[in-house]
């Protein structure tokens, strides 16, 4: 049987959604929940394999396991075996063909910045935080040509490979108030390596006044990570939805 | 100098406000920092002492202490000595007979229930996680019988002592959805120990059919704890707002 997941997870104490010897990893907890269900190991295909640090709410993955459960006794098993930063929210089965990540049509990400001129307990676990003057007019206006299909390479996580970094992005939203939390939505086809934050330290450039609106384009047509901004941290990021 | 004090905090990983030797404590906490900015140890009094587990965004607190910086200096010093997990949020000076606790008009909790049919880990950390079915229009009938001035001993941690049981709540409001998260808003001229989570636990027990509505005027006319509901848990409450 293969199975379809939709997983949510406190990023904060996991590094990263994919299996690594020896650390904490949200593949590896729900593999080590489904072993003990199905009493062999499966292994679990993650929609994206999200870094260190980063949230989800709507992670979607599929695994094949055969078990005698029905899908809601299976479902209540592994939330009462996953440690309490992880929950499968949704399980259901899925045509034997079904691949989380191949099949994935669309991402949504969204990304937090508390902007109070304090810090905040209560949004820092989610949000990056940052209390400089923002200007959402320069951040709208630069991140417009970001839209459409392009070689994203200058947004890349410098080292990382892969056949090609062309990438559609659909929607670039900023909603929210400032001296709160503001939100920047991502939505494409699919996201490179650290693509998002990158966009984000490139975008708070340009909101903060250090570089003008039609910089954004100049990165973009360098196809260079060097010429960008710099990472946004982990923290601030949350995988939103799959779309299939 | 008398400073007033809005002060956040995720109380998660707190023993509560109250100082305690040897546990940590928010007032602690803030009490260490001021220690070490002003050179001597003061004490910082709470409008609210709420308990271990219990959140605030507005709690208010105010404290006698002489120093040379200016009041946006000592925000920020004090904001980078205390740990993650508490801020000041704003501090100003206030009259020299301002007191938090007795000056209090009168104060909003909100108390948060994740109903979502399987656990969600972004909500529990401030959340009281309840699968059930509720149901609301009964719940709100239930609680309005509370609103107004009453003796809630009905509803005060058992064994704790005070002078009068009488207050006055203003306000009982459910919000948000089913499925998702509800909120449960209490605003009132003060509140006894527990009071909030044992009218929650209480109203719970109407919501999800096993006493009718009317059972709470019931509790409330008993006067006496050991007929109300039981205590519900700490992690879904939070102090939103103090007035004076």
């Amino acid at each position: 049987m293969n199975w379809r997941l939709l997983v949510e997870y406190d990023g904060t104490d996991f590094e990263g959604w994919q299996l690594q010897p020896g650390v904490r990893t949200v593949q590896g907890a729900l593999e080590d929940a489904f072993a003990r269900l199905v009493g062999r190991r499966v292994v679990v295909y993650g929609a994206g394999r999200t870094d260190a640090g980063v949230h989800a709410v709507g992670q979607v993955a599929h695994v094949h396991a055969e078990t005698r459960h029905a899908p809601d006794v299976l479902l209540r098993a592994l939330n009462a075996l996953l440690p309490r930063d992880v929950a499968v929210r949704t399980l259901a089965p899925a045509p034997e063909d079904f691949d989380a990540r191949r099949d994935a049509r669309s991402k949504l990400y969204v990304y937090r910045i508390w902007t109070g001129a304090t810090r905040s307990p209560l949004h820092e676990r989610w949000s990056h935080a940052l209390a400089a003057p923002l200007d959402l007019p320069a951040l709208r206006a630069g991140a417009a040509p970001l839209l459409g299909t392009h070689d994203f390479s200058s947004f890349r996580a410098a080292g990382s490979r892969g056949r090609t970094s062309v990438r559609t992005l659909t929607r670039i939203e900023a909603g929210g108030g400032l001296g709160g939390e503001l939100s920047l939505a991502f939505e494409g086809s699919g996201f490179l390596r650290h693509m998002v934050r990158n966009l984000v330290g490139t975008l708070l450039e340009v909101a903060r006044g250090r570089r003008p609106p039609d910089w954004i384009s100049e990165v973009l047509a360098a196809r260079d990570r060097r010429v960008a901004g710099p990472t946004a941290p982990a923290r601030g990021l949350t995988l939103m939805r799959v779309d299939y």
